[in-house]
């Protein structure tokens, strides 16, 4: 038994994201771990991350992740490219449960789809500065070459609902042609919002690119490690999503709702607390 | 004499915005009132403030303005339409200064400036949606006609320093289209960045529609302030321009810089202090 007396496999799986777009990760949970529990919190009130400093999203990533440790997370998924590439390693370093980001798991999968070795990282402009997928997938192949791009108009064009237009599509292709002069074989959606735009990025990119998706191999990681820190509920009819915010939730919520197909029920709103880690 | 001892009118003006958006009234207020010394403040470590609700813009207003009272701020200008929009009221009850906002200037230059009554505007979501520009039109002239749209991408695009890019005109031309069909004679720029998307938007609009530029009008509103209140300053040797931050500044900050010749110096970067008031 565990604080609050809950046993901690009873406990819920701590999701956070700097908004919405962490639900990806939400979904393919959903998927794959039926009857684990989720808490969820978008730190809508200071989204978004991407465009911020390492210092500031440390600090808000302590004080979300400190709100999952009030909610009885059991573990804390970092569903934010941001916030897994600049500080995973301080959450990892402060908090009393596991923590599983999405960049470790994203370049595990790139290296084993890569074969020319050549692989291409989209995501934020402090994500695609902090290096940190260039740093994951060459510790995992020093050989392996990586093209990234900062490409910061994806996610308001997702936020506005545009995933399949005209404008979208020349504004992907202008952000990835390089990357495909370049000579990649592989591309890693390196931001939880972009896999809302897979259906238009495969329909450009073709088939001869692999795209890899930074949720659905999050997801994975995630079932593995409760598997191996014997933490799976022993819940077996299905577990609970409940999803808060630090801001009341707006239009992109149902974007994405409608795009995931998610059952998100009643959104709490919930101001942020400062961490008292 | 005041605070500090320091002459109230020897003070710094006190302008605020979300983020870097703002500087195109700091710009303004320069041309018009060059021996005014300028405190700026840009909450970039929780920009943008357009898509988020009232109570947040509130209280971020009212903590960012605390710290432009902390510097001795003779006078606080709001150079966001969003806070403007959502907490201008808030302000003027709680600041013992007075406060200009960008809303009523460009109301009243776009009610002077229209011929057929017929006014569009522009903004982010969460300016558009609060009604504040309809308001103030329709307190001036009750039979003005308003078509307002949201515009999310425009800020990302300015950010992403696209200032004359096809892809920006066709963006721009998708939001605006369905404003021109209304038949609107007249444009308010309902945020602080759409200056710097002046060129192109008169490129596309041609010269039959008038452009209001909330930012001109605003340091116009500062300008007839400061002598009605006996503010002016008695500096004759040019005002001094300092600029703070709540994150450190990323590219947007030279885009803003090379757009608007703006001499800013070295950016200070603050931490967000709780509001006292």
């Amino acid at each position: 038994m565990a604080e609050n007396g809950i046993a901690p496999k009873a406990r819920p799986i701590g999701v956070f994201d700097s908004g919405i777009g962490g639900l990806t990760v939400v979904s393919a949970l959903r998927a794959l771990l039926p009857n684990e529990s989720i808490f969820y919190l978008g730190d809508t009130a200071r989204v978004p991350y991407g465009g911020k400093s390492a210092a500031t999203v440390q600090r808000y990533s302590l004080e979300i992740a400190a709100m999952l440790l009030a909610e009885n997370a059991k573990t804390v998924v970092v569903a934010c490219n941001t916030a897994s590439a600049l500080a995973l390693a301080t959450l990892e370093k402060t908090l009393p449960v596991t923590v599983t980001g999405v960049i470790l798991p994203g370049a595990r999968a790139a290296i084993a789809k890569t074969r020319t070795g050549h692989v291409g990282v989209i995501g934020t402009r402090a994500t695609i500065n902090s290096g940190a997928y260039e740093r994951a997938l060459r510790a995992l192949n020093p050989d392996v070459s990586v093209t990234a791009r900062a490409c910061p108009l994806l996610v308001p064009l997702i936020e506005e609902g545009w995933l399949e237009s005209p404008i979208t599509d020349e504004i992907i292709m202008q952000y990835l042609s390089p990357l495909l002069t370049d000579g990649i074989d592989t591309l890693v959606l390196g931001c939880t919002h972009y896999p809302l735009l897979r259906n238009a990025i495969t329909r450009l990119l073709g088939d001869k690119i692999a795209l890899v998706d930074s949720a659905q191999n999050c997801a994975l990681a995630v079932r593995d490690l409760l598997l191996q820190e014997d933490l799976n509920t022993p819940e077996t009819n299905g577990g609970r999503l409940q999803v808060a915010l630090t801001d009341p939730p707006d239009a992109f919520l149902r974007v994405a709702r409608e795009a995931l197909q998610l059952e998100v029920g009643e959104v709490q709103v919930r101001g942020v607390i400062a961490s008292a880690l």
